[in-house]
């Protein structure tokens, strides 16, 4: 028995998200499909996070149990095969019998797009916020600095969930713009139920001059989802990065705050 | 009267091409049900060419006459708010009454893209031509440079085809690698049926090694197609730019060959 972690890429406009529900297709079903296709044998795949309907995964990491003897050189080029076009395996490594990718993930990396343009691209359809303004990215990195560290993140939580522990560490939160297009950042060590697009909902209603960036130590401070921003539509969402050891982490972060 | 000249883009996979055809559903039909939409009424619309079914365009041109009274200003908007999110209109400007989109372009550059990877690029489906080995750019650049000037591209047309006159003058033919995708520029002042799909063809069985560089010379003589490469998939073209006056190609072009 050999424990394989395995990296793949989604555009998720035409899934349900990572795991599987009844009103759709999704990642986590067409994975086991593939890996049953390749291996003989439908086994349980575990998945290093949930994902909303409509996000995509530049890096997306699970790991699988199999008995197979197929080589990991080959397995994604052999996956890719049984996958839809729309999902692909990156790469594939042993891990120990006990790696969970869940369980043994130490943070994740978000990425948002925004596209402010009044005209917008035809080829980042379902795949950017179409944003017809302009937003003051300045004012958003100022905001965006109170974000980061321990927090209690209650007010960019759902309250559609039942999380009563709502305390992440942020590593880091940036806004950065090439051309027409601004890439926020978010990297943690856990995310609540949407928090990833509250978060990028506030920044918007910071660049608009909606909110002041000196109102987020408040709205952190309210522990009231009501005080934040409105939900960032997830067809702007990415994850972006999966970590596994502090060392990506430091390596990545510009004096990330653990 | 005014004489509209509209520049878009669009992704090419849903559509027909740009012309009206029986099986699909096509762009230029979806233009006019937009012009209409805004102007209230139905408008003749000349594009710059045409293009196959599954070819995407970067920038599209076609001219439009209309008695509506709608700033240029704002017909982009008012235009994209009636279009589908595949299609978008970028830029309006006002021409002469005698200007046409077709008959006055005096060149067009496409570009073709091949992602060189044994693993596809999910985010790129339907937009490349996935090639899973290494392709040599040096040779196909090599090659290139044989088919700009003026010619008898006979060998690099389509059979199906009624054209009589196959001289065509090629201004550059341009072969470039970013990462793993090689991006190979077009542009001439017409083209043939499939003819850009046939030379990327071509320039990939040199990458291979199937054709040598000097082989192409001899190909381009025999007036044969046969002896060209495959015609490379729809999926992996781009109009990329549309020409209107020779200050356009010779600031883009290296020493250009008119």
């Amino acid at each position: 028995m050999r424990n394989l972690l395995l990296t793949i890429g989604f555009v998720g406009t035409n899934f349900v998200g990572w795991q599987v529900q009844e009103n759709g297709i999704s990642v986590m079903e067409k994975m086991q499909d593939a890996i049953e296709a390749v291996t003989g044998v439908r086994s349980p795949v575990k998945g290093c996070s949930r994902t909303d309907s409509g996000v995509h995964a530049n890096a997306y990491c699970l790991s699988v149990k199999t008995e197979s003897p197929i080589p990991i050189g080959k397995l994604p080029m052999a996956l890719n095969q049984h996958l839809p076009e729309d999902i692909a395996v990156f790469t594939c490594e042993e891990k120990p019998l006990d790696f969970h990718a869940r369980y043994d993930c130490i943070g994740k990396e978000y990425l948002y797009k925004i596209h402010c343009s009044p005209v917008r691209d035809p080829f980042q359809k379902n795949r950017v916020l179409e944003y017809s303004k302009e937003l003051d990215e300045k004012l958003m990195q100022e905001a965006a600095r109170f974000l980061v560290g321990k927090h209690d993140f209650k007010s960019f939580c759902s309250i559609r969930t039942d999380q009563l522990d709502t305390t992440r560490t942020l590593y880091w939160v940036t806004v950065e713009r090439k051309e027409n297009v601004l890439f926020i950042k978010i990297a943690g060590d856990g995310f609540l139920f949407n928090m990833v697009r509250i978060i990028t909902g506030t920044l918007l209603w910071v660049g608009k001059g909606k909110l002041n960036p000196s109102d987020l130590p408040l709205i952190l401070e309210a522990q009231d989802r009501t005080l934040a921003g409105m939900t960032a539509a997830a067809k702007g969402l990415y994850l972006n990065r999966v970590f596994y050891f502090p060392e990506e982490v430091m390596e990545l972060g510009e004096n990330p705050k653990f």
